[in-house]
């Protein structure tokens, strides 16, 4: 057998990988790049560039007559993923508007019920945070910010102390930065014996990590569809509410899209039973299409397959990370252990963003940066690679001993 | 000359239209099915259709790259429509969201400035009146729904008696099922006279009839892009602040689009300054260029020039209206002047959902249904031409003459 840290282990992991053909069903215009940034904006399916250009072309040809099989696209493909994807029941999930639309919504909706604080973690995503900072303040409510232990994310007992006469806990489960991945269970039944409701955000875990929302006791939750679920910029996102809880709730953007009998048009608002009353303005049909592809392929795949060789991937980071990078000044930023782990590793360096720059210009590794001082490098066990993940840590390896990440103009803005 | 009413007439008018090329830069795959539901869901340029498949390509190759180009999106797009097609100044439009959830993000901020009551009219567009409703039970603040006179649309002398107190006024441009044009700079200076803030409601208005948001002192707007825009269905809506009105007034969805020095992610939430504060998640990159292609046409073609000819293609209907369908039992459900009339025309008729269905299935002409006894003649004068509308008509009375709305099946849903 191969030394395991060898790449010709990693070209054997690859021959033996059931998913390695899945990255032939993506477009790839540049081999030589190694793209380790699917958690920010995956690639495009093959089959969602086709399908795109089918319903553009649907489109021209049916005009106003192609409504009547649209307009069910935000509970279809919202079905789709909560039975591919989310472990979640039909007619608990649906697809439109953006994530921190949708975060508004639920994170809104949660405190009608409730008249007390709302909770988060201090390292959650931004947009997590505005909106619960914009919510605190309409709303006269207390926003309690808690500082989890690096890397490890969100432990019950950091949670547990700030639950007193709480209405809203609002978390990641898989976080941004150091990608660590949360006890959905565990914190979820923690927060629900304090009388909370949690959402769940679920962008950085939702296709690459097992999401089991009815098993794990779930309520709320959305998620994000241009990373690992493959939709395209900017595609929108998910809200997910149980069906125990539908009827209690109410979005606070009463629109027509959530409305009974919806072209009768006379009437007072009245909104459906179930999760469409979440629904607002008219859905975006060519978006909804690359969402319905994108997760009929990670569904093909098989989420625990998916999570299988992402954390074999993942583990392979942290190995040649020890053996390579942690003698030219690398920390590492993410848990150590696989199953606490979400799809990316973090790697910390003084000299994170020059070495990200260096590495995308003069490399053809594509990372990303996150402040102040960390390098994500992503992986989609769709399309990324043994012998990728290989290859991108050894020309990491040999740019830093060359100290190439000096060669770069590292003062242009960062921008995602 | 030809007798006004004649087909040969019609195709003089075409003959001499200066915008007549236009209707050859849309994808037309049936030239024999007449399209007069652009108030809907306007057709699909060529252009469009070429970005569309470019920009996808853009997406499979240069992955998290693009977003450099593409973040500007909401904002570039937004200054082409503010000055092609809006009458307002660059810095003031932004693209992005559903109508609905514009509204929502304008009303709401208007609420924040004034305790007073929100006015609309009964007639106006459901999304429209669910918004307001949802954010009266929720402030708590009171809805006063005012009727105005049919077909004409809200007059100042219908809405002078309901703006004692007032904080909000929501109006429609042109009204949904009549087509009423409203005066927009007397009913926002008159609300303003009563220290009430008017968010219009652009949405069957925008690209086919002009919009002079500076000139006419209009502080807030949105509108959809999918109509007259030809944007495609469930393109992203705009958004307008005038520009003296930003520094005081906040989106509800506090979002990291919104936020100042946005990739420091570290901070609290402080918006930019300008009507950017009023975005919220990640843009929908695919969608705006749409948008952007649509706007361009537009501005090309002009709204002065499109506004003539709309307003021709509409006195046409009226007076066809006239002579032949009047006899048979139809009556007009707009205003008879142009002046006060917007790019549809509603005729109607006890029988008008079968007559619709009719037209569809045996007449290859589309209108739309709006209940209870409307069918709307939109004419999209970037693509509708004079014997098109003639043609149109002279089907419409054939049908009805054979009576054979009486033979198709009138009992399936209406969808939109």
């Amino acid at each position: 057998m191969a030394d395991p840290l060898s790449r010709e282990h990693a070209l054997e992991r690859d021959a033996a990988d059931p998913l390695a053909g899945f990255a032939e069903r993506f477009v790839n215009t540049d081999p030589e790049r190694i793209y380790l940034d699917g958690n920010s904006l995956g690639r495009l399916p093959l089959a969602t560039r086709d399908r795109l250009r089918e319903l553009v072309g649907e489109w021209g040809d049916r005009l106003v007559s192609g409504w009547p099989e649209w307009i069910d696209a935000p509970a279809r493909v919202g079905d789709a993923l909560a039975a591919g994807v989310l472990g979640a029941r039909p007619g608990e999930v649906v697809v439109g508007d953006s994530t921190t639309v949708n975060l508004f919504k639920l994170c809104s909706a949660a405190l009608d019920l409730s008249p007390g604080a709302i909770v988060t973690d201090r390292d959650n995503f931004p947009t997590d945070r505005y909106v619960l900072e914009g919510l605190a303040a309409q709303r006269g409510r207390e926003l309690r910010l808690f500082q989890p232990e690096a890397p490890a994310g969100p432990q019950p007992s950091d949670l547990e102390p700030h639950l007193d006469g709480a209405a809203l806990v609002l978390l990641s489960h898989v976080s941004y930065r150091a990608g660590a991945l949360a006890d959905v269970r565990a914190l979820t039944a923690l927060a629900r014996e304090h009388g909370a409701l949690v959402v769940w955000d679920l962008s950085h875990s939702a296709g690459a990590v097992p999401v089991e929302l009815s098993a794990a006791g779930v309520e709320l939750a959305v998620g994000c569809t241009y990373k690992y679920l493959n939709a395209g910029p900017g595609a929108p996102a998910f809200l997910y509410v149980a069906e125990e809880l539908q009827p209690r709730l109410r979005s606070p953007i009463w629109g027509w899209f959530g409305q009974r009998d919806q072209f009768a048009m006379e009437r007072d608002y009245d909104p459906v039973d179930g999760v469409g009353r979440f629904l607002a303005g008219t859905p975006p049909v060519l978006d909804l299409a690359a969402v319905e592809e994108g997760v009929r392929l990670t569904a093909e795949a098989g989420v625990d397959r998916l999570r299988a060789k992402s954390v074999a991937l993942c583990d392979l980071i942290v190995e040649l990370h020890d053996a390579w990078l942690a003698p030219l000044g690398f920390s590492l930023g993410s848990p150590r252990d696989g199953a606490r782990r979400g799809s990316h590793v973090s790697i910390r360096h003084d000299e994170a963003w020059p070495i990200c720059r260096a590495l995308i210009e003069r490399a053809a590794v594509v990372p990303d940066f996150r402040g102040p001082d960390s390098i994500r490098l992503g992986v989609a066990p769709l399309y990324t690679g043994f012998a990728d993940t290989w290859d991108a840590l050894d020309r990491l390896r040999r740019l830093v001993e060359a100290g190439e990440q000096r060669m770069v103009d590292a003062t242009r803005a960062r921008v995602t």
